[in-house]
């Protein structure tokens, strides 16, 4: 059995499909819920996600070998300075978070000598429905988890969380931090925000207007937009998080988007379709 | 029976839809199918969504009581020249662009004295697939159609047109043509530019870093991009008829996006968290 105790602080989508997925493949012992809502807490006891519970953050950690921080990116810090006194001198620490940067310094300042037990990870999957009732045990079958080690990292706690990630159907890679966030950037947290302010610029068009534009989109709007039905706290923290990964990739588009707007301009015919040919033969590639 | 001998230039994904719906309804007599691509046009045959072809525009619009133009945004205008001189005195001449202004444009310029029986119309359809074999006796059910008639259209022409559409399914309003544009610009023709600018954008930082980049994008990534594998052609000829409108909404997608980054970069989680809110209210109000 990889884990004897095991911690879950935040026992949201994440952090209870990962308690199932570990209990399902026989790799972990208890597993002990921590969090500040008590009916999610008694939810996850009833399904059985987790075998006792706590709302103080001291209490789960005491001799737990593995803490999973699933909490929303802008409380990480304060989770991790809550259980930095208490961590078992051989406790592996991990979290789930989109960003990694922002996180990595944030243990650093608060982890002290438990830093290097640290392992920042980010699984690549998700939902719309959030909490422990929506978690199961299939979540991260055929999901990328990308794990961000950095320099001072134990070698034994990264093959440990390695390990964990691998019991429940994923796909474990790793990546520089930059790089990572950078990626997400790109692939994640930059069409978010393409959504968001297209969909809000569309109901002020709405507004100011009067006149309905919704009822007329078609099918391709539905699905370009379903990620701006996404958590707004959940993305603004990501945002805020991310910031100079986020800006940076969103300045590029500006820049590309500028380009293929100067080509509609000038009705360089031969530029569009360029442009749409080489984006049609990427997506088709990874995508049929 | 509404039309007794229905021409259809095109056979493609909607013209061939539409012959389908108008026969299943029992609201057309003969089919004349017109087109450059004979084996596209065999299997219509072959399929009885037409009863005849012939290659010559002049040939298939003699004799027919309503003329649908079914052909590529960039090619219409062509179209409207070769049928003029032989269109019957009471034929109703309609067609299927998604963009209006400038087929209006073209065919006022091309139909002379029949520009009055001329009603332009955008069905909201459409599919990845194209050519007679993918039509659809069922396409446009519980789509919409917009009519965009000007002053000068006549009205039985446009009641014609507004009736063909209805027993296909479909629901039919009108718009002024202005408003059309407009109305697809933002709500189709700006994401597409934006799917297709950030699939290349990603593609050519692949390239640059030589770093993988697209599988480690999450299923929202690929629901977002969906429509960047759209046909290259027809996407560029949207953009280069429906310029005007396209880049209005391009410069005002930039300045909304900016500010945006504007409170990205400034930490103002309010802001962001206000505006992802406001875009995931109206876009959970509209689907769900």
């Amino acid at each position: 059995m990889l884990i004897q105790r095991l911690a879950i602080i935040g026992v949201g989508l994440l952090g209870g499909s990962l308690a199932r997925a570990l209990k399902r493949a026989n790799q972990c012992g208890e597993v002990v819920g921590c969090g500040r809502n008590t009916a999610n807490l008694e939810e996850a006891m009833r399904m059985g996600i987790i075998d006792r519970y706590t709302t103080h953050i001291k209490e789960s950690v005491k001799e737990s070998d593995m803490v999973i921080v699933a909490v929303p990116l802008g409380t990480m810090a304060t989770a991790f300075e809550q259980m930095a006194d208490f961590l078992s001198p051989s406790a592996v620490i991990t979290d789930v978070g989109s960003a990694k940067g922002s996180v990595v310094t944030a243990a650093r300042a608060r982890l002290g000598a438990h830093f290097p037990r640290f392992v920042p990870a980010h699984p690549l999957a998700g939902g719309e429905k959030t909490g422990a009732a929506a978690s199961t045990a299939d979540l991260f079958e055929n999901r990328r988890v990308i794990l961000t080690p950095v320099t001072d990292t134990d070698p034994a706690a990264c093959r440990k969380v390695w390990e964990m990630w691998q019991f429940t159907g994923a796909t474990v890679s790793e990546m520089k931090v930059e790089q990572h966030d950078l990626t997400l950037a790109a692939t994640s947290h930059l069409p978010h925000l393409l959504a968001f302010t297209l969909v809000d610029m569309l109901a002020a068009m709405e507004q100011e207007n009067k006149q309905s534009i919704f009822p007329f989109a078609a099918t391709g709007f539905r699905d370009f937009s379903r990620i701006a039905s996404s958590d707004p706290i959940m993305w603004r923290d990501i945002c805020l998080t991310n910031r100079a990964a986020v800006l940076e990739m969103a300045q590029q588009f500006i820049t590309h988007l500028t380009q293929l707007m100067k080509a509609v301009d000038e009705q360089d015919g031969k530029a569009i379709e360029d442009l749409f040919r080489r984006a049609k033969t990427t997506r088709d590639q990874f995508y049929l």
